[in-house]
């Protein structure tokens, strides 16, 4: 008998088949015993005699193999049920657990869905999340890959931050000190000197005391930069044509899923706007009365200029340009003389899920920066050295997989859209 | 006039167009001045009047932009030229470099190909192995995706090893201790009582003091693993079909980057042999003597065991079974009641390229290993709870992704396939 999995069935009317998955419900009629099968392919029901179940005592979430007949039967949803001849347990399930996999978890709190994780993943709240943001980030990866960047596989383990030095976490390295990366930042711009266009989706790491919403101290960064732009113009067009084309396969593949977290399809990037920092802050005041933003936006901020945005625009998302260069990392390349970065963030229904913009490419321009902000140019000549090499003029963006996963998914919390979150309290599971 | 790449020059013989990349050749003769111009799409011939190269003074690797018109010229390698109408440098690389990016770096060492990153990934000798490594980390992503296989992204931070606490990076973690993962082996096995099929691909870390040439303290794993097995054999299987759709892949699209590096098409690894740890032993005493293996290979055993598999089948790799379990991670399958395990190297052209195996999955079967090793059950309680949630038997292997493209590319040092690799002495760049 050939062991075969749930979506493979329709192949097999009429044979015997073997089946293993989980017992995903149970249900025991006077005559009938019905068995849901799970597997990572989909359910099944599978219908036997009560007695059946008598001999092999099963419960939910045991895992079981189910010896059976593929029977067509019009009543059922996938046209067929199967018949079972035999039923053995691989490996039971605990007696009493907090939750099952195919209970209503939506009360479940977030600590008992991780120390249950295995359990809370068969479950498709939580499960479809992860499905979802896996194809998000092969969707990022194989359209850059046909725009000719390059993946690229840089360390985690550096010797100084990208940032200026705070908010790292120290190793422990030998007799040394280094530290957890940041940002792949410096190995990004390295890898636009080498192979023009790199992209990375990797862990960064942040020493981020605040266990906020929307901030972890672990978290999955999709990385990329490209050489030879004119501005951060074209490092915009790009996200819009990458983030539209990820949306486009995820409405066509996940459209079940979109709607069961209570979403529409999502939309076009192709024409979000573009508005400059001080704008939005005209917008803001104009709006809500707001006269409390000096240098950056806040959380509040960032939903109000969605919800202006999609006013007008249909699409709640805007690029936000021309933030003051003081507080952006030193590699920012100035536009104008007057003080403005050009830089950008993306907000997307309510949160920024991208900073990005054009960096300094010039040793000189370099140099100026760090002393601008205080540093030592010696210091970070080890770096500067890549600037010697032909450097093109570059930018590029990172884009959070947590936060955008949970845009797209209507989800209010970065530890929902991580599999294993790490904060300042948690380190485990 | 248009912003193009070279591998678009074809489409627009006879038109104006804009080039950005950078200078790869330089000849300058009586009449005529040769601009070859690289970009991440190729390299082109540019064709100017000497004058031209007066007023605007380029030097090898300098960052350029050429406006040009396409002209067909059979004489021609690429079946055309560029005539320059303009010339802009971009940015200038330094008058003095150790090497250039077109020239022969076959004896460069490796810290200065390391120092000036960009010019060697310029260089195809070494851009060419981290493009081919991108190449064979996505299908084997997209193959496995293909098999129903979730992605799943784990944390780097964990609160203890996986494999004992030997040869871990200590973080400073707020006010405790935290450690970087040796290996997402726990979070795998997790991900299969919850998705059945998962694979990750990431860094993991190792406090290996030794530099050796197959050793590195941050290495590239590619990571699955998958439930409902009958035994390790499956696993195998999947690792045969999974490297052969991979070397198909890389005959197809990297054959002239084989060939520059002496290698012929990668085998079908479909029919790879597998041999018992016992039956090695033997094979080694017959064919050189040796009597000096105990409980595991070494380096030289591992080399001439895929030579004998060589001169038998044809394809230098080998499976070796039946290890000694005492040499094996707590969570490792035993194999009948005579001290072996359920797990297998693969060794391929030399290297062990792969570890994998069945794995234990009961609650009960953990404990008793965790106590066979001087471990204590309840320090480990968080994990084995994981094992009370419905756990299918399950098994699955990684691959060392710098190990394998090296033994794809012919190349002797994990460090020559790693961009920034990590070892005792080495935290930059």
């Amino acid at each position: 008998m050939k062991k075969i999995m749930v979506a493979e069935l329709k192949e097999s009317l009429g044979k015997e088949v073997v089946l293993r998955g989980w017992v995903h419900r149970l249900r025991a009629l006077a005559k009938t015993a019905f068995v849901i099968l799970q597997d990572c392919s989909g359910t099944i029901q599978c219908v036997g005699s009560p007695d059946l179940l008598k001999h092999t005592s099963i419960k939910l979430d045991d895992a079981i193999e189910i010896k059976g007949r593929v029977r067509p039967e019009p009543r059922a949803k996938a046209g067929f049920e199967v018949d079972i001849l035999g039923l053995k347990v691989l490996n039971e399930a605990a007696q009493m657990l907090p939750f099952n996999a195919s209970a209503d978890i939506s009360s479940v709190g977030q600590d008992i869905l991780l120390d249950y994780r295995p359990l809370a993943l068969r479950n498709e709240a939580v499960g479809d999340v992860f499905k979802l943001q896996a194809a998000m980030i092969a969707h990022f990866r194989s359209y850059l890959s046909s725009q000719r960047f390059t993946e690229i596989f840089t360390s985690k383990i550096v010797a100084s931050g990208t940032e200026g030095g705070t908010n790292l976490f120290e190793i422990k390295y030998f007799d040394r000190v280094a530290y957890l990366a940041q940002s792949p930042q410096f190995f990004k711009e390295y890898g636009v000197a080498g192979l023009e266009r790199v992209f990375e989706t990797a862990h960064v790491y942040r020493a981020e005391p605040h266990a906020t919403s929307r901030h972890l101290t672990e978290y999955y960064s999709l990385d990329l930069e490209f050489g030879f732009i004119d501005g951060p113009e074209e490092v915009m067009q790009l996200e819009c044509e990458l983030l539209t084309h990820i949306f486009e396969q995820l409405n066509k593949d996940f459209e079940p899923v979109l709607k069961r977290f209570g979403q529409g399809a999502l939309p076009s990037m192709l024409s979000v706007p573009t508005w400059e920092f001080s704008e939005c802050l005209d917008r803001l005041k104009h709006a809500h009365g707001r006269t409390d933003l000096v240098d950056d936006l806040d959380p509040q901020a960032e939903r109000q200029l969605c919800e202006i945005a999609e006013q007008e625009n249909g699409v709640p998302a805007v690029f936000v340009v021309g933030f003051p260069l003081a507080s952006r990392p030193f590699y920012t390349h100035p536009r104008g003389g007057h003080g403005a970065a050009q830089s950008f963030d993306l907000l997307f229904r309510g949160l920024e899920i991208t900073t990005g913009g054009q960096r300094l490419h010039t040793r000189s321009g370099l140099e100026n920066a760090l002393r601008g902000k205080g540093m030592e140019p010696t210091s970070f000549e080890q770096h500067l050295r890549m600037f010697d090499l032909g450097m093109p003029p570059h930018g590029g963006l990172a884009i959070g997989a947590e936060r955008l996963t949970a845009q797209i998914l209507g989800l209010t919390n970065v530890r929902q859209t991580t599999m294993y979150p790490r904060d300042r309290y948690h380190i485990a599971p």
